[in-house]
């Protein structure tokens, strides 16, 4: 598998990116990585590495996609962006996938125009996994931000596209959700209230309505949300997690001998647990509806999240993801 | 200030309800109760405590909200009920506020019908108290959860009233910032769009955009919202808090004697965290948009929540809260 990297326009890009794309060549063997952006700049980073050269190589690319960047003008504007040319150069046809930690509307709009939305799409979406308390389960939240305006038939899209993905990874039956304001039938705002009919009439293995205080409980594989919803609950999240350790840190700073001795013994466990909550361990979030993989790092990530959000973008190359929501999709009138 | 107690409905009701009122008697010697409610079971739980008697009555109602009860029916059927009957004295007149952990929608729809609306109010709006991260600060969320389909107008009239709510808490000139999907002014939905261009034009000390993620630092007082977005947000917040808590609680089982030896050096600060995130150190979300004091006690609340629920009722009495609230939006055309 071929994957190209987006190695600017992150927070600690190239660095990060480069050393993330390094310990994706040693963790797999048969991925190919094309490093994109400025050549000089990658090949002076680059100059006292040691790693597998057949397995890497550089597209240069001059222009850089900043987060201060207008999406819409970005993709007409920045063709020679590392962004926008490594998607342009995914869309013409040797290259199975794309990942960026860059303006993530930018890559939005890039990844629908240049890549192009799979047939019967009507939006592509933006999709974290998000991590749950089940040992190595993750939950999709389609939408997580891409589409802020939806209507029902969208979320119903949606939850095609989600189920499909999940069972691309290898999920039998993918229980889907609806995220609303409570868990009975009636409940819910107009959207959902529609949306939620919509899916209860489908061949999707629809499990009803889920509230956000249950995002992270791993009784499901797909969470379907409006990305204006989607993406308060996941921020809202976030926030919390931000607060509970930046909290506890200044309690132990407080908290003299006693607690600094405590947080020392229980360091491995707090540090376990912010890397689970953490979007590092998560990989990025991954575009659902175009018609390659294209999949988003935090714009904060580490070379480890490199890593990681490129081992998301092997694995739905290999499963072939894009392919099954395209065919879910197809199917949609008898579901 | 004489508050009325809904000692029936929630989950620990009525022990903790009427444990909590004594807590507040205790705490606060203004403070008159009346535990609303089947006075024989109040009656016969009280009979070996000590408190100061004078200051406590029973007001009798022979029925309960229950939380299966749908709020429009629980209103017309259930006039004798713990709740309902609490609200008609509210509204007759001889007291000043009413605390309940019962049933939301139908505390919301019987605030509305029997307090009934201030002047000017479009819709009463369900908000909690957020606890942040600067020490005694709380900001609130209107609208938490009561109105789940919004138009822009009603979004500047929850503003308006959050805003008056916090000055008469004593803060002066409220900051007040719109959850949106990014802190840029053109970011948003349609409505919050919208809402954003009235907010920039009214009087009120508007910051702007606020992300989900920043609902804890303690930047703003007032944080606008449409109870669905409201909603999402302040469970996925309390879903991570969860996740994050048990998680640990897990990591530290695992992790062997160094990890629990270390747990119970870092008790106090994570006691101290806990309850800092907690809905019983909040004490529950206040109605904004109703005639006189309503504060809902979250429905797993202690005698603890319930005293600070009590506690809440009792300030915002004393500060003529909801007066402030009805002349605030008197002037709004000003605004």
């Amino acid at each position: 598998m071929k994957i190209i990297l987006d190695c600017f326009g992150g927070d600690n890009c190239p660095g990060s990116a480069i050393d993330g794309a390094l310990l994706a060549l040693e963790e797999n063997k048969d991925i190919q990585l094309t490093l994109c952006g400025d050549e000089s700049v990658i090949g002076a980073y680059l100059a006292d590495k040691t790693y597998d050269k057949s397995r890497l190589s550089i597209l240069h690319a001059s222009e850089v996609v900043t987060n201060d960047d207008v999406p819409t003008l970005a993709v007409r504007r920045k063709k020679q962006s590392s962004m926008m040319f490594g998607l342009q150069t995914l869309a013409g046809g040797e290259y199975d996938g794309f990942v960026s930690s860059g303006n993530t509307g930018a890559l939005l709009v890039g990844a629908t125009i240049f890549v192009r939305l799979v047939e019967g799409a009507q939006r592509a979406t933006l999709s974290p996994l998000l991590p749950t308390m089940v040992d190595g389960k993750q939950t999709i939240l389609v939408d997580g931000g891409a589409n802020v305006d939806c209507k029902a038939s969208m979320l119903k899209e949606f939850a095609i596209m989600g189920s499909a993905f999940m069972s691309s990874m290898g999920v039998d039956s993918p229980k889907v959700a609806l995220l609303n304001n409570g868990t009975e039938e009636e409940k819910g705002n107009a959207l959902t209230k529609e949306a939620h009919a919509l899916l209860k009439d489908s061949n999707i293995n629809f499990v009803g309505n889920i509230e956000a205080r249950e995002m992270f409980a791993g009784d499901v594989d797909v969470i379907v949300a409006d990305g204006f919803a989607g993406n308060m609950s996941m921020k809202a999240a976030e926030g919390m997690g931000k607060t509970i350790f930046s909290m506890l840190k200044r309690y132990i700073t407080q908290g003299g001998l006693r607690a600094k001795l405590g947080y020392l013994l229980l360091k491995p466990s707090l540090k376990k647990l912010k890397g689970l909550m953490s979007s590092d361990a998560v990989g990025g979030g991954v575009f659902l509806g175009v018609k390659k993989v294209v999949v988003k790092a935090h714009g904060a990530s580490n070379a480890v999240a490199f890593k990681n959000a490129i081992m998301r973008a092997m694995e739905m190359a290999e499963a072939d993801a894009c392919g099954k929501i395209a065919s879910a999709l197809a199917k949609r009138d008898n579901q």
